[in-house]
């Protein structure tokens, strides 16, 4: 298997990695589940073009994840037009990744397809305009989109998820001809990292963190946060980034609204592209 | 690498088993992507236990997934004990697995944490209580829980996602001492598949049905659906299923309200466990 990394079994290793001094007690590993350790966001893309037919096994890794009911509630539209990259890059506030990277997939949550069903077989769909279906159509999304990153990761690509195309839904479904009641959900650059670009892996909450056994408990977070700062502020140095913790990164995020950059008006906009969301 | 099937590298045997005629011009190849091809849902496990740390390794890789501006939206309880678990299958309606398998995780978008940040830090968050927050947190953990699929399937073991644990998030959150802004968006049973229980791998839409190149174009689609509908309704009969095609099963499910069990009340239920979503 193709890796990013060159020790992909080195159990420990990995796990110091991604956690710092907080590793937790994993059991059972496998070059695969260490591939997915490895995992960090690539934002720098060599121009090399894919293999044939990259972007359909993607898309079959895509399609054999798991989706409610068999509904099968998305689409993805594969990107390698340059002018269309270069609007998409703005819509995203100028990620220049977005026009390097020789692929871009939009993943869509498609509400559009079984609209198009209810109108064929001229029955009415009920269960359409709910906050439950939309949320489910985004999950299959995101599942989907995740089965193709873990593939691509796989083949030796790297890959980030843009999420900034909620930054202007509107535009963006024009731009790919988008029907009523579907929308881009998240993007995703596909290609070869450059040796810059390939980075290093981020650390997470420690397991403590997020994990919890039979009932949610929290004792503990406010320590093991402060543990994580640590390790964030040690990463933030070596990477030069503003925010040295990860508190200082949360509030930065959370705490004013223009860090939003108008995505607080997601429920009116994706009103205007169809979606009732009751 | 330990999967459910027999043969990982064949590639148009598997995805023949995906697609039946449909066959994509799939490109690159490797087991770790024949893995992913093999996916079921597994809905009958044996008692096994799972090697210790087991849930401690599917948390190591569903951390390792992306996560939007590192906010990491979501927690995880792991549920082994009996008595949850039948609670939980009597809110899923009865879904045997649940009390069946060894591991039930409960994938939690987890808006609590960041609360408790804002809280503790004395700094008001803006951004919390939209739509775009909300949703961003149930795609967090739905990335999460597709690593921890990957992980699982690799390591040989079986999965299912159960949505129904959306019937009644209220009571679900009390059974797990979830506080106020968490929810539980999906479950995972993960343990042994019985013999029967293995299943069979389910077609899926061709993919010119999903997979578009710079436009979304659903010019064919009709014509694609009834060839899906042709290929589920021989593995509707294979597995003595009611909807025999694709479309009778969309409205089936689709068509009249009370296939959401009472799902169109979300919005609502949320809100009485703290979401905005504005």
């Amino acid at each position: 298997m193709d890796t990013l990394t060159s020790k992909p079994l080195d159990k420990q290793a990995a796990l110091a990695r991604r956690y710092g001094a907080a590793i937790p007690a994993a059991g059972p590993w496998n070059a695969m589940i260490a591939g997915q350790l490895e995992h960090r966001s690539v934002r720098s893309y060599k121009p090399d073009p894919l293999p044939t037919g990259t972007v359909e096994t993607l898309i079959a890794a895509a399609q054999s994840a798991a989706t409610s009911s068999n509904m099968q509630w998305w689409s993805a539209i594969a990107i390698t037009d340059p002018e269309k990259k270069k609007v998409l890059a703005e819509v995203a506030g100028g990620q220049k990744h977005i026009e390097q990277c020789p692929l871009f997939i939009a993943w869509v949550a498609d509400m559009a397809r079984h609209q198009r069903i209810s109108e064929q077989e001229k029955v009415e769909f009920e269960s359409m305009p709910w906050l439950e279906t939309f949320m489910v159509a985004c999950i299959d999304a995101a599942l989907a989109a995740q089965n193709a990153v873990v593939a691509a990761e796989s083949l030796g690509l790297g890959t980030v998820y843009i999420g900034a195309m909620r930054n202007d839904p509107v535009r963006v479904a024009k731009l790919l001809g988008l029907p009523r009641q579907s929308f881009v959900v998240v993007g995703l650059c596909v290609g070869y990292a450059t040796e810059a670009g390939a980075g290093e892996v981020k650390p997470r909450l420690p397991q403590a963190s997020v994990l919890h056994f039979e009932r949610y408990d929290a004792a503990n977070e406010r320590a093991e946060r402060r543990a994580y700062d640590a390790e964030m502020e040690k990463f933030s140095q070596r990477h030069e980034l503003q925010a040295g913790t990860w508190t200082q990164r949360v509030l930065n995020r959370l705490g004013p609204i223009r860090s939003m950059n108008g995505r607080e008006k997601l429920r009116m906009v994706l009103a205007s592209l169809g979606f009732e969301i009751r």
